[in-house]
């Protein structure tokens, strides 16, 4: 099919003035008087005519666009922080790009080069599960692309970062469990390069360490962030010569697969094994039984890292100082784990 | 921020070519030598060097994007359409930008508006559920950006459309209810101007006049495709004088509200109200009792709309005629409607 070009050319033509009287009304200069400015603008819209937006990014140095990257956009959470996105994005006059890495760091890259070369103004990311090199982020934020982590962040890059407050969050979680009588703890957590899998994990092991119970190794499974993943750990930990009595999901996938295997398996919650995870509670209320779950501010998250971003492309100046935010967790008890 | 701006002048500078040569070398033209084009390519990568998009677009005519816009991103109906679709693209050597409507004209509109600005190759669509007007993108294919309709399509614009067989969908599952001996079925249906809610709501009246069950005006209400919407129209349903023994949900997100409310309201599925809807098998599995779902091919429909789409790209002629595919959906009975 042959595109149809309708150019600044026409609009001068049509309105009998000079191109770069259109141009320059089009970008609002002060040159121009505003009866002009709305007789072109009126015509740029009747013609559908939309400025080309390299054009505008040269002039303004920028497209009012950005790119957010996450690794599951099925995932609530994701999806949920993407609606923080946007909505902080709209209200501020930007328009927001979706891309899913799938947790594969081959298409992070190929999101990041086609937003490098797209230029978008900048970028909001969760970093996906096998990235532990992060050069692609890196070298946006060289060519002057600003990038910042939200949930999933690395060290290995001085930025913007916003997440969840994952150490408390698991603690709660574990010392809950504990307070309810449970000894035999045990936690499968996401895939091992991921940061909110270590903190997490630590959480865990502190709670244990505060009560003095003992820290076994074959009660820590790691897990991909999947339903399946979750459902084949579980079988792993019941199939334990030692049960453990309680199981702690690092994600809301692992967790539901955690609840599946259980009531396959024939296990009452939480009678015989108590749960709690991180889980949807939207999603909570409709399991058999409900499933108490550390909640996480995903919105929030995605506005804040936003409004962050949107700050890095407006100010003209490299900030001297870089932020983490750190935003609280919230354990909701339900069935699962009232023992 | 700054931008780093890397050109072809400082590939030319650095490998001591002419600009053109540069340039020609990176759109693989046969008038430049293997060698030349490898030693070009290797330095602009090595520069992160990314060519101007509109520059390729306008030589090539293409920008190798596609875009897709769907209601909800959370949907798990359409995240697997999303999934198939860049499935194809990928394959294809497309990427994909992603845009969610949120069901509003107004997001669908500007998401439009963006798609025509940044010059993506063309786009696959499932229309809000308010867009009973679609000017804006008859306006994007006029333009030459070609635009094909997946799931919820609209007879207001002539191009390819692919969709399930909504109606078959309707028919089989009000007639499992019939044969489970239900004759009180209400049709929790989607908002009006959407097709499917009219070719869903067709299937479930001539179920009914096949059987000879007189339809009752009162047993059909319209719903937003949101659990709250589910669960207030199972309310109202439940509170009639003669409440129904069966309920049809028309999406994944009504059937989840229906089951929530009878669960709540102290019903037992299938004994007091068997329940069919639209929804998720892997959601459904989770659900107390499982849910009897009709499923679609989601995935499948993304992958189709896509290829349709691409073809349509990279054709020179607009097609003779525009097609329209009905893929089959499938009943899978659980235990909500085993009476």
């Amino acid at each position: 099919m042959k595109k149809v070009s309708i150019t600044i050319k026409e609009i001068a033509r049509q309105l009998d003035i000079s191109k770069s009287t259109v141009s320059r009304a089009l970008r609002d200069s002060s040159e121009i008087s505003e009866e002009t400015k709305k007789k072109v603008i009126a015509l740029a819209e009747e013609l559908n005519y939309y400025p080309n937006p390299i054009a505008i990014s040269l002039l303004k140095n920028r497209t009012q666009t950005i790119g957010v990257i996450v690794p599951d956009i099925a995932n609530r959470f994701y999806s949920s922080a993407i609606g923080g996105v946007e909505d902080i994005a709209y209200s501020r006059g930007y328009h927001t790009m979706i891309y899913q890495s799938h947790e594969l760091l081959e298409r992070e890259r190929s999101a990041s080069r086609h937003i490098a070369s797209r230029r978008v103004d900048g970028l909001v990311v969760a970093i996906s599960s096998q990235s532990e090199n992060i050069e692609h982020f890196v070298s946006l934020q060289e060519q002057g692309i600003p990038v910042v982590f939200f949930d999933r962040v690395s060290d290995a890059m001085q930025t913007h970062k916003v997440r969840v407050d994952d150490y408390k969050g698991a603690f709660d979680a574990t010392e809950h469990l504990i307070k309810r009588g449970c000894r035999r703890i045990a936690h499968i957590a996401g895939p091992k390069p991921v940061s909110i899998t270590r903190f997490r994990l630590e959480g865990y092991k502190d709670a244990l360490r505060k009560y003095d119970i003992k820290f076994q190794e074959e009660w820590v499974l790691h897990s991909e962030i999947t339903q399946a993943g979750g459902t084949e750990r579980t079988y792993q930990l019941m199939a334990l010569r030692e049960r453990p009595d309680a199981i702690f999901g690092a994600s809301d996938r692992i967790t539901m697969g955690i609840h599946s295997a259980l009531r396959q398996l024939g296990y009452r919650m939480p009678d015989d094994v108590a749960v709690v995870g991180f889980c949807d509670l939207a999603m909570s209320s409709l399991l058999d039984p409900p499933v108490s779950s550390i909640t996480q501010p995903s919105f929030e998250m995605g506005q804040q890292a936003t409004s962050l971003l949107l700050d890095l492309i407006e100010s003209k100046n490299t900030p001297a100082e870089y932020e983490t935010r750190v935003l609280p967790s919230n354990l909701v008890i339900n069935k699962s784990s009232m023992k």
